[in-house]
């Protein structure tokens, strides 16, 4: 019997008219394994949930609310899968507390839907044990307000673990004169580069270099669709799950 | 204690003519914790292996002989780096009962020795997982005379692999109309193009595509000198890996 | 005082239900020198754009009505934007002759109202002088049904004028085995190869090489938006470009 | 006649033994229109060039004497193909009115005989009137002293001079954050980024973008034979540019 024979697992979303929320109703809505049950906007109540009976719910609201919403749904024995951001070490142990009292809920907080965006870090930090140099490229829309990117800060401090386990030390460098600081931003050791160009969305390059070599990982982000793979990947995932996992890699098979 | 305290680890070159074999002694010179003590060209004895002390030895020579040195090595308690391709299978299996009674020694075939692309057929397995889309582009220098790659044909396997593993299906394509082929190659399902272009050597760039979502992995090869990396951890890491390894793979930490 | 102070130029779109016409009647609206005066969809009368007071119309209707709606365009003295395909030359013939009496109006035809491509064909042209080597590779969406794209069949042709003019001979090749064709299409002389990828719209890279030395020109759409620069560029300078004009080259400043 | 058959052109290289003096000995000889009747070296008297019945002198030597060799070739009439950087507006000056004196001698002084280099920068001002944001990345070996290239200098002044001459305003750039300096330097109004890797030689990445698109430019230097075609198209031409050309780009076709 396939998933798709099997009833099809029942999906809430929270921040339903948000884009982000939109765009997971329309996901849920053409996956043939999954049916959604119920969408709440700002001001719904969450019984709305469980009168739907939903058994997995997908939270894409704002920081001041989640973590309300998520203690409510662990105590309603539905699991979670989160993509707002603004979780803090408290509100993370707070969550665990709770959920080790929960027999078998599952929680999944991603920072990052996008599988692309998980393999590339992950990748760079396998990668960058063996190559004595290592840049990151960041490429965004002209909007964005900050620079780097978290996704670059990410990728950076993966790069650096990864330099330590292979036993490296600063990447080479003999620059003596940038005026304008061209080299751009370093974070843990390694250089960031931001990009704001019209016309892209949201954009990584990682960049390894060795003798007579070049190692580069690559992602691309043209829509906000490509975070949907990740977010179904967490539903469908998340009762097989129990406890809390931060960060979509717990759920990938990337031996 | 750090590895360049101890005594250096005796090396031996054989095949130390060619270019692969010359570059291979210039590494081993230059790495401090290594030290070359013969180079063997065309028609010098063996025995000069034994005579040296050398504890490894690189075999950079051509198909009609590497077997019958490696068996000469294993007799002898000497460890080999093979970076001659050519093996059969039955050649394989006569090495690994040689090893089975030769207890400690190691040997490591590589058909590739560059790092990096190793790197990029491990990770094209595990994204292959995730993405809907995948093709090869294959990109050497305008006097190679077989297309694809080997390295290509061996990503195509891996990828193959990776979307057999994940549940995919065919690839999409909705091509009616290639009169001169314009699509290239399909190795395992996957579509492989060559570019053949001077100035440069060699490269691979393997696209993954899904909604919205682009992920990418390239690997450039500029010089020789990118195998040499690989050479020499395999020098290094050749007497704890005891038996017979196949692919630089096994000795990287991949996980 | 500027464009945007003058009276808006007064243009009518015809084909405004299609996606191409509908993002044109927003690019129209959008720009404060024009001022969008008519839409018309299939079956309204023309006369609507003689009403109007239209100066300029978009023609992005289909190939069986293009031509007429031109010719009455040109017969009431509105000058015209075309961006439909599949004119013939007995067309373009009859419309050179009928423009010849026609004082002032200008017609634009454009296969192709990215910037961007045309810019890629013109500067491949240029630097196909310098090169030893030239290749093209195309990307798109995987619901193309033909290969490979018209954009890199006038772009090879482009190549082989620059070829030609620089007298160069053939691309160096010496790919003997290629069982599956992965070298890929032969047009015009250049290899051209043709991906297929999910998340894609079109792209186009040229590679070209010499010896140490490679140069790219790489043109990405990622959405119909990219061709409206392009319109409007056309739909402002159309009536100081009177007679007709084919290719939206001719209107830039390329020297 | 081709130009093979005419009696080759007699050339002479001053700094024959520094690398780009070796470079283009081994570039001239290799060219069968040309010949190679002198190679002077440092301390070297320049009457070998007369006494070898030169017609064409390459200076590849440095700042301090490049001046006084070029002097002496004009007064001998040799036509001058000059590589070696450091001329004053001064120099360039007094070489002018020498030359206005001097019937028929041409001297090419090009800063960089990178083909691909001048074809980019004129590329790039010509696309910069039609794209609302532009940046630049460059990229190089580790051991560069300094950040970013005078390549990417003279790049970014292009783009300035495209986008003024297509009336554009500032690149759109909304970042308010960017406490490390991620968004690289700012010259001429353009962003800078340079990358420093291990295994990169010279490379130049020119990126444009609008509404749904992008267009790049990209140049690589794997190799100083990547400058000699620009070399020998200098020695070939010199003849027929009497006076004094500053930058290979007066040499090219380039309309």
């Amino acid at each position: 019997m396939t998933a798709a024979e099997q009833s099809p697992l029942r999906v809430a979303v929270i921040g339903a008219a948000g884009r982000m929320g939109a765009e997971a109703c329309r996901a849920v809505e053409a996956a043939p394994d999954l049916e959604l049950v119920a969408e709440l906007g700002r001001g719904d109540a969450l019984d709305l949930i469980t009168e739907a009976g939903a058994q997995v719910a997908v939270d894409l609201t704002v920081p001041s609310v989640t973590a309300e919403n998520v203690r409510w749904l662990v105590e309603h024995g539905i699991h979670a899968v989160v993509g707002t951001t603004g979780w803090t070490e408290e509100g993370l142990d707070a969550l665990r507390e709770q959920l080790a009292g929960a027999d078998g809920v599952g929680v999944l907080i991603a920072p990052n839907f996008a599988i692309g965006a998980v393999l590339a870090m992950r990748f760079a930090e396998t990668a960058a044990r063996y190559y004595e140099s290592a840049e990151i490229i960041e490429m965004h829309h002209p909007n964005k307000v900050d620079a780097p990117s978290g996704t670059a800060r990410h990728t950076a401090a993966a790069i650096a673990r990864g330099r330590a386990a292979g036993g490296l030390g600063p990447v080479p460098d003999a620059t003596e004169k940038d005026p304008e600081g061209a080299r751009g931003a370093i974070v843990d050791g390694v250089h960031v580069h931001a990009v704001r160009q019209r016309g892209l969305v949201a954009h990584e390059v990682v960049q390894f270099g060795g003798p007579g070599e070049q190692f580069q990982i690559r992602h691309d982000s043209f829509d906000r669709a490509s975070f949907m793979p990740g977010v179904l990947l967490g539903v469908r995932a998340v009762s097989s799950h129990p406890g809390l996992t931060v960060g979509l890699d717990g759920y990938l098979e990337l031996d």
